[in-house]
């Protein structure tokens, strides 16, 4: 069963560090699986993380530290020398993991710890994986593989396996090689086990490799392994040697990443990187400010495009008394376009090719929506009349005005919404930038002048 | 190298379906993985992807029909007779993809084709499988699992797993379970391989097995999945019997289908179980025009509210010119808020338990961001009242008020935003819903409130 994590055993174990009790707190640690330790550390304030830490078993504080909030885990390595880092953490890594840890660190220290290695092809492997380009597979890879010749026997695979196995950690998949060391194909757990032992490899092995090159970006990557439902994927060089392996975790947490940004772009916030709880407060003001200003600037447009109207609105205050319901009206139309657009895009279940069908779908959605709206904001207007007097015996004109506006501005709405990220996506740029916030502000001027348009043609000679 | 699909292709299968050449048709299709095929499938009319589907060999076809789109996939099943999906699909699917397919389809059709089927365990498993609740790991798992005894040696365990193997389609762990089948550990490929053939499995097991319960939530699963990386998880029942095992390509698919209803919601639509384009026009509308229509009935409380002060606003038009630019701040930077809480709450970053920490944090952050866009508002006016006499000798007291105002409003924004989705979850809903448009209407409707009162104290004696 799994480990839960409660308030009293954080309080339990606090009372632990606090008095100091270094057995006690390796009793509550004990026999724990590294993500449960990285919970337990997470929940900690840091200094503590910093001291229980250093009393986790090695194997354990390795992986744990891959799952620490980024700010715990600088505080951790800081208070590590070089060859403490070298000894405890990198020789307990895979290359990709170790590779990971050590990208963050400085250079000078990234070397010094490097000659502290103890292992010399853990050392090497790392300083190739070091310089890829991190949004490619071969910056996402770990040099750690099984692999067999294809001429050899399912016997002498059998024999070679067991040899490598006791490097790897974890056996996800057999590949084949020929005398190149080029990837030429897989040989399932499956067919090792069930076909006979003088069978050759040449054979039994499955020859259609799904793999990447080195230079594949990680998006890519994480496209086809989600296609093929891969636990792992193989990396091949330019001349299609195998150099490595992808596994499933590295890319559920790039996909998981890659939504979390798109949700916070589409609040109107830049990526913030780390835990909400964790982000520092004024990295958190430089996240929000920056959008903030920018549509703030933006709809000042409204505040010029008024004053263009203020004589109208001296002459018939009650076309002011509806501005906020139709720019909102608008602004919702378009969020709800633009987030259908945004997400059927990432999904790519729609590419830019596909605009027109899909003006022509928000034609009619926008049209239709439009009506609804416009009928009821019509309708209110003619119940209201016989209530108040708000109106006076232009109820007609003004519940037409609105209902009209209201259902042009709702199909601006849906048309912007879905055309801008389809927009932003051709110029290279992020479609999740076209946020609700952004799509509304857009259409709030543009919903003030469609506004002001309608009511003079429709009230001119009467209310103004 | 992975399949990559083209226009041309496209072009050329659809020649030759409309030529009615069978062996063409199969040759585009010949070799190519169910993903690939479905892929295709998805690209053709509905009618062509009938057509071509009866021609796929029924190993590829089995597969691919879970991965078309859901009319599709039920056009496709009409067109087969009960003993047809019995023998081409059932028959050729693990447990729960069969009884994913069933569970879409009529009751007494999903009684027809399961006496169709011809491997009675899997007629048997499918009927089990379909009594379990679709969101819990029961209604999720596959019954095949490789398992071997606790009390059997290394090279006992060897010769079982080989004949169970010819059963699995893919290997993925080895569970060991005790003499009442209950689940006791599980044996890694690894240990299988450099262990000495006469170990006994209980010395060389590990018995630190992460499990569920048939009625764990599939929320959990995924969670627990996510937490420990695992390829796969086994289910037990409540007397901890082993009865499946649930694999990560399921789980990736719940995680996806999640984070769309999640970015869907937070644009204010409901969530689409299509695929943007596949969506029928009128469910589109539905979809859509409920929130819409919500929205639309709230926001006419700020014309409701404003007519409290139209004679303020025919007093001062400057007023009125300033309101979108007021109530959008206020709701974007609500959308900010309500976006990171969500997000944050989605990964378990912070939970309800937070909500002291998050009002303080939101409130600091709301109260520096709404100073900024103040001084921003307050400066805007100061010096345009140098090029325009749009306000007259009381530019200062319009731009202390619009300043002011802003300040509250984005502070109200970021409060409103924040606390939200926490009451949504607090009530059991679903914090998604608190999407940007609805926090937008929330703050409209009160920062016209917090406007005019605003107003009304500064510039009563000059303005007003």
């Amino acid at each position: 069963m799994a480990f839960q994590l409660t308030d009293t055993f954080i309080d339990d174990l606090r009372t632990a560090l606090a008095a100091g009790n270094e057995d006690a707190v390796r009793g509550y640690f004990h026999g724990l699986h590294p993500a449960d330790a990285a919970e337990i550390l997470n929940s900690l304030d840091t200094d503590e993380t910093v001291k229980a830490y250093g009393l986790l078993e090695d194997e354990v504080a390795a992986e744990a530290l891959l799952l620490l909030e980024d700010d715990r885990r600088e505080e951790v390595l800081e208070g590590l020398s070089p060859k403490e880092i070298a000894e405890q953490v990198i020789d307990n890594l895979d290359s990709d993991d170790a590779a990971y840890v050590l990208a963050e660190l400085p250079d000078a220290q990234q070397d010094e710890i490097l000659q502290h290695v103890e292992d010399l092809d853990q050392a090497s492997d790392i300083v190739d994986l070091l310089n890829f380009d991190p949004d490619t597979a071969g910056g996402l890879m770990g040099k750690e593989t099984v692999r067999v010749h294809i001429d050899k026997t399912v016997r002498e695979a059998v024999r070679e396996i067991r040899r490598q196995a006791e490097e790897v950690e974890i056996v996800y998949t057999i590949y084949v090689v020929d005398e190149d060391e080029k990837l030429v194909g897989l040989l399932s757990l499956k067919s090792l086990l069930t076909k006979p032992l003088n069978s050759p490899v040449r054979e039994v092995c499955n020859p259609n490799v799904i793999s990447v090159r080195t230079h594949t970006p990680v998006e890519e990557v994480a496209k086809l392994m989600d296609k093929y439902d891969l636990v792992v994927i193989p990396v091949t060089d330019s001349l299609g040697r195998l150099v490595g392996r992808i596994t499933f975790d590295d890319v559920v947490d790039l996909i998981r990443e890659e939504n979390t940004e798109d949700v916070q772009k589409m609040g109107g916030v830049e990526a913030l990187e780390e835990p909400y709880m964790s982000t520092p407060f004024w990295r958190m003001i430089r996240k929000r400010v920056g959008w903030l200003v920018v549509l703030f600037v933006g709809e000042t447009l409204t505040a010029t495009a008024l004053s263009f109207f203020d004589d109208k609105i001296q002459k018939a205050v009650i076309l002011a008394v509806f501005m906020p319901l139709i720019i909102s009206s608008g602004g919702n139309s378009g969020s709800q376009a633009t987030s259908l657009i945004i997400r059927a895009l990432a999904l790519g279940e729609i590419t830019i090719r596909d605009w027109v069908t899909i003006v022509k779908k928000e034609f009619k959605s926008g049209l239709v929506l439009g009506l609804i709206l416009g009928i009821i904001g019509f309708l209110r207007i003619a119940i209201w009349s016989n209530f108040v007097d708000d109106y006076g015996p232009y109820w007609l004109q003004i519940g037409l005005t609105l209902g009209i506006t209201l259902t042009f501005v709702v199909l601006w709405g849906c048309l912007a919404g879905s055309l801008l990220p389809l927009f932003l996506k051709r110029l290279g740029l992020d479609p999740a930038v076209s946020s609700a916030p952004f799509v509304a502000t857009l259409v709030d001027v543009t919903g003030l002048l469609i506004y002001f348009s309608i009511s003079v043609a429709l009230l001119d000679g009467t209310l103004l």
